[in-house]
Parts: C-alpha cells; structure tokens; sequence
C-alpha cells in the first residue's frame, strides 16, 4: 500500500513531552492522504475488487474521503450516502476525489440504510467503516509503521470509534512481538467498546454525547471486539473538555489540524490517565478534518 | 546543524496541486523547532560564540523562540526583549526554552534600544534577526536541503521580511547550481524589500500595515539586498485577503497551522501571480506561530 500513502513517520513532541512529563511520539494522520488513516482500511478493501465497477459507502465523514479516493485510485466509480447536514468541506473533498455523494437522512443512519437499499438493487459492494477483515488489516498497516518507526515506543494509546483502528495496530504490533502496550481511548459519551468489555458481549448505546463525530458509532462488531479482548491492555475514556483543550494544544503548539478523535490519544495522556511507563508514549493522531466553525467556539470559549 | 534540527522533509499538497492547477510542494518549517525556521539561523549564530555567557535579542516573536532554543542548546544563557503587547504564548514559549523575557516598549524598536542599551552595559552580543552572514548562512541550511529534497522544483516561493531567510535560501540555490527560479513574497503594506530593489538603495517604510507579523520590518539591510540583487529573480507582493484565504485553506486543506507570514508563499501561488514554470512550484512554509484570536476572526469573516 505504500505508493498510495503519503509518508507519516512517526516525531517527537517536544511541547507535549514538556505538558506531559514524559516522551510524546506523535503519528501524525491528519497529515495522511484524505485527512485520515481511513484511506488505508479503504484501499485495501476496494483495490481487490474487480476493476471498472462502482462501490458504495455511507459516512458522515472520513470514511467517505477514504472510499472516494480509493474508488478514483483503483479505476472505479463511488457512490457515497451521507447525512444531509455532514460539513459542506467534507461533501466538497469528498465529490473532489471523483465521487458521487447523496445527501440522505437526518443521522448516520438513515445515510447507510439507503446505502444498503441502493446497493441491493444494483448488487454492489458497500465499503464497510469497520467491520471488516480487510478494513482492519488497512488499518492494520499502521501498526507494522510503529515496529520500525517507534520501536522503543513503551505506550501505544489509539482513538476507539468501531474499533478496525485499534483492532488492526494491536493485531500488528502483538504479532510482530512489539511489547508497547496497547490502550484504546474513547469519548466518555460514547463509549460503545468500553461498555461492550464489560458486559463481555456487543452493547448498542442508547444516546451518544460527543463532538468526536469520528468516533461515535452506537456499536462496534464481534469482530473489532474479540480483537479487542485478545490484543489490547485496556479501554480509557476522556471528556469533552479534555478533548478541546487537547486540541487546542495541539494548534497552538504542535501546529496541527486535529478533529476531536484525532486529538483523543493526546488528551490521554495530557489528563495523566496513563501511569507512566518505561520508555516513550506514542499517541495516534487519527484525523485532522475539523470543522472549522467548531474550532472557532473552541477558541472563543 | 542537522542534530538540533527537527527534519521538515519537502511534500506534495495534492489539495493545493488541485487549487493551483499545478503541482505544488510544500517545505513544512512551521513543524521546525519553534514553530518557525528561525531556530536555524539563530543556532548558526549563538553556538559559534564562547559557551557558558549570555545573550540578547529583541523580538515580538519568532526570533525571540529561536533565539531562547538556540543558547539553551549551546549552554547560554539568553535575555529576551519582547514588546508589552506580544502575545501570551510567544512569551510562555520563550519563558519555556529558558530565556529570561523582558517586557519593554509598544512596539519592537523600542525592544531593540533596550535590548542594546543592555548588552552595551554588560558587553553583550545581540543576537541580529536578519543581518548578519551566519545568521543568512543558517537560514539558507533550508536551501541546501532543498537539493536532495527538492532536485526538481522549477520555482521556489519564499516570503521576505527582512530578506534573511530568501538571502540563504537563494544563495544556497545558486551556488549548488540548482536551476529553480526563486521569488520572494512580501505583504503588500510591508514591501521594504520591493521598494529598495526598486530604487536600488535602502529604502525604509513610514507606514507598515499587515497582520503578517512575521515580516514586517520598517527596512531590510544592505546585505540582504545585495543577496536579493544578486540571487533573486522577483519580489512580488500579496494583499492580506490572499493571505487570509491561503492560511484557511491550509488549515482545512493541508491540516496546518500557518501564520500570515507563513502563508505568503502560498498565498502567492493560489493568487495564480507566478506563471507557471516546467516543473513543481514549491512554497516555504515558514512559521506557524498564528494567535488563535486572530484565526477565530478569519474563520468567522
């Protein structure tokens, strides 16, 4: 997959290291092609379908980019269902990619359900966010990075929506023998993985509270959760106000873009909810397509 | 100077490419050390002198991060004079590379008296933002890495102020024989540069109106101008809507935190006011010191 993905190597914060007292490495995939690491489950789901066709997503966000732009690198067509209030900067990269979008229901949703209809009819493939062998094993391409790119990385902390993120690093570096470990973060008010753990089986969320919009699914898979349980040390959550002032760190400080999932691994560590460790922390910046109206209140607050 | 540096290796903006309907590389010195490319001449300077002393400097800015990293590096100790008005981050982050911050005058040439009133004192160097060989010599580090990095750019874009950084840059382009055209970019209330080179002498502003901080000196000196003169294809100038414009498409687009400084280049080329050349436009990206009041106005204009 490497000729379709910009270089993200792994740095060294000096700014966050000072705040958090402790080694900060930073994988920057706001820097990533799309704006996310979602590019990389994408791709490599779409680019072993037959060429010529056309494939189908829904998203509100990332995940749309990701699909758009791995349809127009493998010589296909997408068709991509999103809510019809997603961001007007999301629907414009997404048609920039090549893509069809439709614009489709009040919620996420609503979006994919007439995703799945359309693809019925026309017995196309949908592109799933997460829930899938190969979108883990994209995403996964990220955690083979960190064995060379951060072999000394004592600490790995990931941002959890559906959990193909986690599911594929954790899987790659624990089966490389890399010895970090593994912690997953998510939004205090959505935190689907977390209460799936617990109850040991899927747990759909009744309300989910968060601006993380990247990672606030009502449920992961069995998938993404037995992942989970067999590779990753544990589950974190971290608050609103967490999220923003992580954000806003990151801005001023490290100069980077960040949505509020990408920014979720720093405000981990930043909160010091991660006893220390004997070697570096490396927290995944997951995405950096924020809306910037949303960092104008953040400011302003 | 490679060890203290952090490496800001040259990309391609696909986003920008797209906009510019040209392939645009980007050479990312908001990520250097500081938040700007500052900490390269400064280095060059202060780690020459005898270890162990103490040095000034006079800056509402960049400079002043520079110059703070710079002696804490080299083992100096470092007496910053920075304007009341400068901005509470830049003085944290001086006050955070260890130099002690002295808040002196509304405007920096009253910093700078006191700055060399106080060196003159204690028989003191002052540490020169532009003028001065090693300070050039540093700056132009950038231009020697664009030879591996950037072999193929047919036109490099360089915002000036004071005309350090466009004396290295190009210096260091030429004498390697590297065959890009190099153009500078000043703000259209702060062209110092532009107005000497066009009367070819020294010419100092009554009246500097930017938000471009960055580079906005009331004059260049006689040795930049002479690098300019001799080094330099053209000096064009951007309004501050360009500036505006290029430093939120940046932000959403290329996910960075740009100053207005360090948006000129871009800004340049987005402005279509280069003919375009056989071969990639790169653009020095030369700080992302940007006050967060100030990119909550843009984002809200």
């Amino acid at each position: 997959m490497a000729p379709v993905l910009r270089p993200t190597p792994v740095e060294v914060s000096d700014s966050l290291s000072g705040l958090c007292r402790r080694e900060v490495l930073l994988k920057p995939e706001h820097r990533q092609r799309t704006g996310s690491f979602k590019i990389r489950g994408a791709y490599n789901f779409v680019s072993r379908l037959p060429g010529g066709g056309e494939v189908v997503a829904a998203s509100a966000g990332n995940h749309a980019q990701g699909v758009a732009l791995a349809a127009q690198l493998s010589g296909m067509r997408a068709t991509v269902f999103m809510p019809v209030h997603a961001s007007a900067p999301k629907v414009d990269a997404t048609r920039g990619y090549g893509a069809t979008v439709r614009l489709v229901g009040e919620f996420y949703d609503e979006a994919m359900d007439a995703a799945r209809r359309y693809a019925e009819e026309r017995e196309l493939v949908v592109v799933p966010p997460f829930d899938h062998p190969l979108v883990i094993a994209g995403q996964g391409t990220i955690g083979l990075e960190l064995v060379t790119e951060a072999p000394d990385a004592a600490t790995v902390v990931v941002p959890v929506g559906g959990g193909g993120l986690i599911s594929g690093i954790a899987a790659a570096l624990r089966l490389s023998g890399h010895p970090a470990r593994i912690i997953g973060v998510q939004a205090a008010g959505a935190a689907a993985m977390k209460a799936s753990l617990a109850a040991g089986h899927l747990v759909a969320l009744e309300r989910i509270s968060t601006m993380a919009d990247g990672i606030a699914p009502r449920a992961v898979s069995v998938l993404t959760l037995e992942h989970v349980e067999s590779y990753v040390d544990s589950v974190v959550t971290v608050a609103e106000d967490e999220l923003a002032k992580a954000m806003l760190l990151l801005l001023e400080r490290a100069k980077a873009v960040v949505e509020p999932a990408g920014a979720a691994a720093v405000a981990t560590l930043l909160a010091g909810k991660i006893p220390d460790a004997d070697g570096p922390s490396l927290a995944i910046v997951s995405g950096g397509n924020l809306d910037l109206h949303l960092l104008s209140r953040l400011i302003g607050a």
